[in-house]
């Protein structure tokens, strides 16, 4: 492990821990991050925990058994469910890489932009959901946004472990870029003319989500080739951010199976 | 107010404390509870206690500024945003009732069953999406559930005070009621042939949406007239529990406003 100097402010190549069965599981599966070790509660004796043993034992990760108040307190969280593990960190990508290159001339690829997602519990929603269509890469600010941290894989029920994250510096400049490249970029507001119903979400396509309180910021905005909106009824003005990122990742997967 | 016997372990009549300023302020256009008093923040200067204020004045509402430490306590919530109202407990409703005759004959309603969901935050987070959908009416079990709370309607951002919540004693029972009412009863369950997307969600519909963990109960499945599913590509076998509302709920407003 490389001697940290005290001059990042995150420092690289160290460990997190994640915690919880599916973080856990999918890591070891997703073989994307080093483990270097796992606990389980002692007094745990589930299906889950024996699955857990089991896929440690089988790559030969380092596995102690552990009370429960140790596995909280290595994870600093109470909804461990008795498992946690020494991983190295989340392997974020930086944008613009050779991902278009790696694509291939034919692909059709759909991108989730996060336009200042801040809660963890929403930002593991919607990386659950993108990776239920298919998508495949998510970008997220480098500032003002929470990254993929162990909470977030938690509320991502592991789907974050295989999920290819971008933290891009400028948005609008990842958008123009975008666009030179072919890809449809698609903004979710709530002024939007037509509904994402109505629109065309087939081809190469990005879409751009926006924060919970504010929305997209108004210079994405102008940058987006489209906007839409999802309908709403009633008396309230929004969705929640993950219900709105599940509707229109949803509109777009059915678009783009129907017309395969 | 009624005494307080003792007998019941949920007493009617009693006062509860919404808090945060959606529920608040929906509660007070709804108008569908008695507001006994409003306490805001005496520290808080923005915008949104300016409009709980004016609105509290303008319906005679007793108002209070007082510290945010006193809100707290009576709220029993951090997530309190500076205002907090006692009010008389939701207006629960009991099935069946005059529900279809209300609707008449030629209505089509559009109902959701929730069979087991125990968190406030997904069930506000469905009772939103319900909402913005126009669901008619939303039928929650008496017992292993989680019913309309102020921590719901604060997840609901305020959509609960709007909605229409039944709770029933037996779900089974209920599911036989409305299919001789003409309703068409759609579970959603994991493992079903036909996708939410190649499903017909036209006509009288009554979703039935399962738990966070065990989805749908074998016999309610068995009861249902139908199920669908969600596709899911990827290493994850669900979607959670509020996104896959919103998205069964979003298919079938899509079907039903296209054929209208």
């Amino acid at each position: 492990m490389a001697a940290n100097t005290g001059r990042n402010r995150q420092p690289a190549g160290e460990r997190e821990a994640l915690y919880g069965f599916h973080p856990v599981m999918e890591a070891m599966v997703a073989h994307r991050r080093k483990i270097h070790s796992v606990m389980v509660d002692k007094a745990a004796h589930g299906e889950r925990i024996g699955r857990i043993a089991k896929a440690a034992q089988e790559r030969n990760i380092p596995l102690r058994a552990v009370g429960a108040e140790q596995i909280r307190s290595v994870s600093g969280s109470d909804q461990h469910q008795g498992v946690t593990a020494s991983v190295s960190p989340f392997p974020v990508e930086t944008w613009p890489t050779h991902f278009f290159r790696e694509q291939g001339d034919a692909s059709e690829p759909l991108m989730v932009l996060l336009d200042g997602i801040v809660d963890p519990n929403n930002l593991g929603a919607i990386v659950r959901s993108a990776h239920c269509v298919g998508v495949d890469a998510l970008l997220i600010p480098k500032d003002r946004a929470v990254g993929p941290t162990p909470a977030v894989s938690k509320a991502s029920a592991g789907a974050l472990e295989y999920t290819r994250i971008f933290r891009v510096t400028n948005l609008n400049t990842t958008i123009q870029g975008l666009k030179k490249n072919g890809v449809w970029v698609a903004g979710l507001t709530m002024d939007a003319q037509q509904t994402v119903f109505q629109a065309d979400f087939n081809g190469p396509l990005a879409l751009v989500i926006g924060g919970e309180e504010k929305g997209i910021r108004p210079l994405v905005r102008q940058n987006c080739d489209f906007l839409v909106r999802i309908p709403l009824c009633g008396r309230i003005d929004s969705l929640n951010a993950s219900a709105a990122a599940a509707v229109v990742l949803y509109e777009a997967f059915r678009q783009r199976q129907i017309t395969v």
